[in-house]
């Protein structure tokens, strides 16, 4: 069982979702968590950053309300609270999952 | 005539943009700016804050690409990029201006 803080639905503030979702990183935690349904641990994201700073990333967006996490042994999983924000602030998260796209392709589609 | 720095539309960044709305002074800034075609001075938003702490947020909503400052003999005229932010990020900006609506109406429509 997780003994960390989330807050209630009604309790999710707009300027602590844009502040969470203000970091590059923070935003891929997001991106990755929204293309898929299971919860993920947070060794699982690719980040290049060091494991205390993932650790903050991860708490920064619980906090703000955007992702839940739960313990399980000793790792943490990690869940996109898309229906409680979507409920909260209707079209945002598409708008900013949409603008977090890459204005370009990788590699060309032929 | 302005010197300050303003970024060009392709350099506007979305951490940066989503960085300089979530505070809720900076927020109640591009709320009024939205509303009103004109540019306005800084002193005409109804922020509590001091002085310095306007300027502050201000720099902030410009350096991000969110509005313009113009200079206006001792004063500074600011203007919502309104155009610019939607051609970069379309949806966004109404997502959060909508996001940033009080949940109810202060006084009851009857």
């Amino acid at each position: 069982m997780s003994t960390v803080h989330h807050p209630a639905k009604a309790e999710i503030e707009l300027p602590a979702v844009l502040h969470a979702l203000s970091d590059p990183h923070r935003l891929q935690i997001v991106r990755v968590l929204d293309e898929c349904d299971d919860a993920r641990r947070c060794g699982s994201f690719g980040l290049t950053v060091t494991k205390s700073t993932a650790t903050h990333h991860f708490r920064v967006l619980r906090e703000a309300g955007v992702i839940t996490q739960v313990e399980d042994g000793t790792a943490r999983l990690n869940r996109l609270r898309r229906a409680d924000l979507d409920e909260r602030f209707p079209g945002l998260l598409d708008a900013i999952l949409a603008a977090a796209q890459p204005a370009e392709p990788l590699a060309p589609v032929i």
